[in-house]
């Protein structure tokens, strides 16, 4: 006897009819003899709605107090998706994140799963229960109720799937699976059938929002197969996230992040450690830095250009002009209108061929490449942001064909 | 330092600026340097809501699925109301059912508190914190979410309060507090400065909405004063409800009952046992039957009449028409335009002339009394249904000259 975790957004889950669909998709796994858990979202705006109540009493909530109050929207869609498979004649019962129990740290917002004790799912699995487990939510060794942020559902479907040593995890969504590219830009985007972990983990971090970064690397970790497939599309076959990829190169995907910004420090000077001054102080007041590039040369003095996100341009510049003399530095510019371009696949930077066919496609172009990265799996390039749906096209045009 | 519960209902909580208000009864306490433990029901109209989105999927909810969901009312009021008092700058904490924890039976939907554990909260309460704890809801020993029925925070607040051995256990609702009547029927009602817990219990029960009988037996149980006040008026001194009332006789109050249905049996044999076998029947199919009448005489057969709520009336008369000759009935007449008129206060049944006053009141109106019966502290008379308002109207004159 099998075990599938399957996993439903707020969307999916969004009324009482759709929440029927979910149970089809529910029942088909538990008639083919699988013990099944299913972890689900809020309903549709819920969150949002509880999220500008509060803002009605204050800016700041009480950060356990916050957690307290949005962890009632799973609460609500558990006990609705049980009342509606036993309506249809299944036996279901709903867990909170406190009855599972999944213990977090008490980081409320952002609390990340300690473990997950299964007992109890197990023992309801014995009992021939189909288990509805509420997304997003767990709780602290104090027993304060916690929340994991953005993409938490997910976070539970996959940890949930591990701690039972699941066959699969499905995360069912309104798309068919994950895409070359996204298709408000490119017209024929390809679905991907197959991609592995690190190719997953490279398009969930440059935009692609179809899975959470966190429940791809608890996947890894666990070496757990996530499939991602369309609740509404009953033929959907999804995209399979795990490590039988194949062994030549593909390039699963072409992605676009305008959060992108660019500071060149001028005039640094030509000394050790003036670099990593630079980094020390951006890290130090948490200012992630991405592709950096450092003109080298003959000259006493150097310029250091780097991109950060956009929402962190104004403290970023402020910090450097605060500390210029320290730093030693002449003058920071910055540039708010880059957007990243990348192509995400295994094995590319050890093929020949690849990042040149990707810099060819925009010669052809006519567009610019202000900044270059490469990575084992990826490979990314600043561009003008006005550009940079004519670039994505282009590169997608070249890898794709279409 | 003292110890004081506060218990506010849904329409005291129905929004931010209500909350706000709440907030003002919750620090005057506290400012005097009492440890505050406050508890709510869900806001406004939350559960309503919920459970018109639970009818969607089902006529007939799994019980524990039903606790599940129907809980989350509370758990937003407190997480809402912790942190209106966290913006106002004091150190207030919220509390779930299983968080206290408030343990229960397991009868989903009408559960009993077998006990608290009052660790957490006097903790918190050495710690500073003003303590919030949802009402209406508790745990199960199987750590299922369970809910209390009607008048459930109440419930809550006065166990809470008999727990912690609180000074008093205060009830905020809409009203300036207990009325000698209803003041949709009698005009000029009175206010009721103190009252018993046996004169509340009867008062309760006999349809006066303010209190639940659960809580007021709790309170009587741990002798804990509890008070009845309003939200709204700054200057309520509302009802006591304690056992240091007066020695000499009061009327508390006049009451009306419309869910009041009367059943003849009609002709029934003279033996012994035929009495029992009917009342034993109605008690195995759960029928309350309340005031009793049996008319005696020379004759072979009798009649007996007892009266019983409106709602049970279908069952009671198919299930007696089922079995006449298992009881040996000739017929079963049945009448449903019956009220029940109550006057309450202690020590009633034992002051010569109450009864008659009351008769009397009715006599002089005209008003036929079709069964009576008296207990310790309360006179009660089923009349017409018709003639219910002015009956309540004509006797709360003859007691209270107005």
């Amino acid at each position: 006897m099998g075990i599938v975790v399957q996993k439903f957004g707020g969307s999916s889950v969004a009324d009482a009819e759709r929440l029927l669909k979910v149970c089809k998709h529910i029942i088909k796994e538990h008639n083919e003899g699988n013990n099944v858990a299913v972890v689900v979202s809020a309903q549709g705006k819920t969150t949002d709605k509880l999220i500008s109540e509060e803002r009605e009493i204050t800016k700041n909530p009480n950060k356990r107090e916050h957690d307290t109050l949005v962890s009632v929207g799973e609460q609500i869609t558990i006990s609705k998706l049980a009342m509606t498979l036993e309506e249809l004649g299944y036996k279901a019962i709903s867990l909170t994140g406190w009855q599972v129990p999944i213990v977090t740290t008490n980081e409320h917002g952002n609390a990340k799963i300690k473990y997950i004790n299964n007992e109890k799912i197990l023992d309801l699995f014995n009992k021939g229960y189909i288990v509805i487990i509420a997304g997003f939510q767990g709780v602290s060794e104090e027993l304060d109720i916690t929340t994991f942020g953005r993409g938490g559902s997910d976070t539970t479907a996959v940890a949930v799937a591990a701690s039972l040593k699941a066959d699969k995890c499905e995360i069912f969504t309104d798309v068919d699976g994950v895409f070359s590219s996204d298709p408000r830009i490119v017209k024929n985007v390809k679905k991907i059938d197959n991609i592995c972990y690190d190719e997953m983990l490279e398009l969930s971090s440059m935009g692609a929002k179809v899975l959470h970064n966190r429940c791809v690397e608890i996947g890894k970790k666990y070496n757990l197969p996530i499939i991602v497939k369309s609740t509404f599309e009953e033929s959907s076959r999804g995209t399979i996230v795990d490590n039988n990829y194949m062994e030549n190169i593909t390039i699963s995907g072409v992605t676009k992040d305008t959060n992108v910004a660019r500071i060149t420090v001028m005039g640094l000077e030509n000394k050790i450690g003036r670099t990593y001054n630079v980094f020390k102080l951006l890290a130090d007041n948490n200012i992630n830095v991405d592709v950096i590039v450092q003109s080298f040369g003959e000259n006493v003095n150097k310029n250091l250009s780097f991109s950060i996100k956009t929402s962190d341009l104004e403290s970023a510049v402020k910090l450097l002009n605060d500390n210029i003399e320290n730093i030693g530095a002449r003058e920071i510019r910055y540039f708010d209108n880059l957007s990243k371009i990348s192509i995400i696949g295994i094995g590319i930077a050890n093929k020949t061929g690849v990042a040149a066919d990707m810099f060819e496609a925009l010669y052809e172009n006519d567009i610019n490449m202000h900044l270059i990265s490469t990575s084992e799996i990826k490979i990314s390039v600043l561009v003008d942001r006005e550009e940079s749906d004519r670039a994505v096209r282009a590169i997608h045009q070249k890898f794709f064909n279409n």
